[in-house]
């Protein structure tokens, strides 16, 4: 007798090309969470992918309204015995400037060397539909998938998961489960499997320094008056000494110190930083004094400038003391950092270091606490075995700089670990132009996912 | 007999109105020079002026062609054995931007309370103006300019004049003059004539600071890689010290101790601090230690920023940590700091305060000389004469902060003190949003332009 899950792994080989032409199509969506001026794609983009699962033997689907953007849902409940499975994904990306770094249209996906350029084809669009291929291969090749599966794809990651914690609770009835799995990272390199085990957290906010009504003549007042551009760049320069250390008062207060275990798990790894720093377009690997890169990437709360704004920025000259800079700043929180007192500790810090005659303006954008999963629970080496049989590989543990604001929520609302099984490369360019997806990792991904269901459906259900 | 300059006199009162709707008029075309999109408005612009000038009765007009944009020329020719008045303005604007500030369109001017606001009413279309009707006064009250007047408005004055000089040396033989007036400078106050016998120069420069091909993921490479928007925000931070002094080496090797007595006569000026504070529209007079406001603006040298541009500035959150950011940064210079000796100590200081690992870019777009008039030349005594007999008032020598660079382009060539007899207001939002011209002051300049024609008049030609 052969092994059921043959027709399966069949499937996913034959309809490789298929897949891939599906995701160009939902890539074409550009669902940008944070512009609020075209909600409208967003909603087109839940829309989208609620109608594909439909078509994929789902027992129900839905479009969950939030006060923000939808999420779609879609449930194959198989049978009451057998586990049930949480699926997240979120169906929203990233902004797309700069335009011109751009190769390809970011929202008219290219094939180039066996990766697919585009936003939104690895975070997270592709890793949503690895798991929709997969439950497709298994309705197709066996009539339904092996376990009851439940999947929930938001449309507001990519600006902090705003509104989902509310529908979670508002529809805890129907998101109940045994496991969840979100598929949202990247793998540590290419064919390692690895189970993201660490997320850290995130506190974003707006800075604004204001010193006068309007703009003024530079000649005129120069040299006589604050310059609001200087004085943020005097602020943003104190935020951390000399040793990369951040100075806000009571930041690392609730930091969790490194065991020598941890600090030797990581060093384990097989890190190659000359490559890494080649690999991501930078050109050197600095941070704070004492750690490692992985360590600080992992395992380190980060303060980080995201945007500048301030005067003149067109080409050319114009000669004026600018009546405002303003800044986009934010922390990566590790355990067990709160965004909600860091928030409080970073506007208490600035204000503090404002002079007399500027107005400072801090507003806490949005936050997510960090995440360490209890790799003791079984689920994670029933996950290492699936993720091995696809890869044929050792599977490793590994944490991720990124947050998912939700992981926590959702670990805290359920009771259940989540399974951090994510299928990007590190160097995909999340978050930036060209973003891209490897095919041959997305191909693995989708049968990684179908033995993962397949692993699942021999537990017992608890 | 009646004075001659009375039929003169009438004329400017009789045409009060009609002065202000052809400044309107003028004014309505965008010849904003630093916008590279629409060099057509700045040669519109010239072409408007040179026609106007060509119904006042001059006896030529030309457009001046540069490699930037034209300059207008217009010249009264009336007798070579009366001195000759060469009149420098500038026809080209400001940028507009921020919009949104704008309490009525910049291009399309509005009289509010006795002020008319929009782009260029002051600086220097009103300025212009204000010469050319006080010509067509006396052309059309006594038949002709009583001196030689060449009058020359160039169009990139507001980007660093950076072909008048090229544009002076080719047509010197035209430009050749006993006197050289330039209105394009504030008064010291309301009602008080002054004339302006300082100017301060200027080097500007753009600053980039680049560490990644492409912006990155600010949670998978947060706190392990060079931040240029903080980078920059700290070598910006670094280049004044906690008493206010620039950090340059060399940068004050070259500057003029002020002499007791020039701070006495700066001191016996009707200055209100506070008064001066409410009127720009800021909040506090800061700057370099052991110098009091008006001796900074005047009389030391300044180093501000003009804007600054790096990564995510829109709405919301963005997770990234920018590939590179930009800063406009520029020096006012006072005597005998050199705009070129300058721009290397600043291109080697930021070279210097760069980390390894990230790429600094500094390029000096333009800059200009410092200028200090030889006041004891007869000139000033019959310019403070003119403008006394407008204003009813004692003029006063006062400086000014900003930057014109072809006064000292001019001493030079000419050999001719540079008087510098400007109409504007310190508060007159010059190079900001609503920038306004006070009409009495209009009306009075254009007597006081009478008045400094027939003065000279009456000099010996020499």
């Amino acid at each position: 007798m052969t092994d059921p899950i043959e027709p399966v792994v069949t499937f996913i080989d034959a309809h490789r090309q298929r897949f891939v032409d599906e995701l160009v199509t939902w890539c074409k969506i550009p669902s940008i969470s944070s512009d609020a001026a075209h909600p409208e794609e967003v909603r087109r983009s839940a829309e989208h992918l609620r109608a594909h699962l439909a078509t994929l033997g789902a027992t129900s689907t839905a479009i969950l309204e939030t006060k923000g953007h939808p999420a779609a849902y879609a449930e194959w409940k198989v049978d009451p015995a057998l586990p049930t499975l949480l699926i997240y994904g979120h169906h929203d990306v990233q902004p797309i400037d700069p335009l011109p770094a751009w190769h390809s249209p970011p929202f008219d996906p290219q094939v180039r060397e066996g990766r697919l350029y585009g936003r939104g084809v690895v975070d997270d669009k592709g890793q949503v539909l690895i798991h929709a291929n997969a439950i497709e291969a298994f309705v197709r090749a066996r009539g339904r998938v092996p376990i009851n599966i439940k999947m929930l794809v938001e449309g507001e990651e990519e600006i902090g998961s705003v509104h989902l914690e509310d529908l979670m609770q508002r529809e805890a009835a129907r998101l109940t489960a045994d496991y969840v799995v979100v598929s949202d990272t990247a793998m540590f390199g290419r064919g390692i499997p690895s189970l993201c085990v660490g997320l850290r957290g995130i506190a974003y906010f707006d800075v604004e320094v204001s010193a006068h009504e309007m703009d003024l003549h530079s000649g005129s007042f120069g040299g006589g008056v604050h310059n609001p551009a200087l004085v943020l760049a005097r602020m943003l320069a104190a935020l951390h000494d000399e040793n990369g250390h951040v100075t806000v008062e009571g930041f690392y207060e609730k930091v969790r110190t490194l065991t020598d275990a941890e600090r030797a798990e990581i060093a384990s790894l097989p890190f190659d930083e000359r490559a890494w720093i080649a690999a991501s377009g930078t050109h050197a690997a600095v941070g704070e004094r004492g750690f490692t890169t992985l360590e600080r990437l992992w395992t380190r709360p980060s303060l980080e400038c995201n945007g500048l704004t301030a005067g003149w920025q067109g080409h050319g000259p114009k000669t004026v003391i600018p009546a405002f800079a303003r800044a986009k700043v934010s922390c990566r929180l590790v355990p067990d950092q709160d965004p909600k007192e860091i928030a409080a500790q970073v506007e208490a810090h600035l204000a503090k270091l404002a002079p007399a005659g500027v107005k400072v303006t801090t507003h806490y954008i949005h936050g997510g606490r960090p995440y360490l999963a209890p790799t003791d629970h079984p689920v994670f080496e029933i996950a290492k075995r699936a993720f091995s049989r696809a890869f044929g590989k050792p599977t490793v543990f590994i944490r991720e700089g990124g947050s998912i604001p939700f992981v926590r929520t959702i670990a805290d609302v359920t009771g259940k670990p989540c399974l951090l099984m994510g299928f990007g490369q590190p160097d995909e360019n999340a978050h930036a132009p060209n973003e891209w997806l490897d095919l041959e990792n997305f191909h693995l991904g989708i049968k990684s996912a179908a033995f993962l269901y397949d692993e699942l459906a021999r537990t017992t259900h608890t």
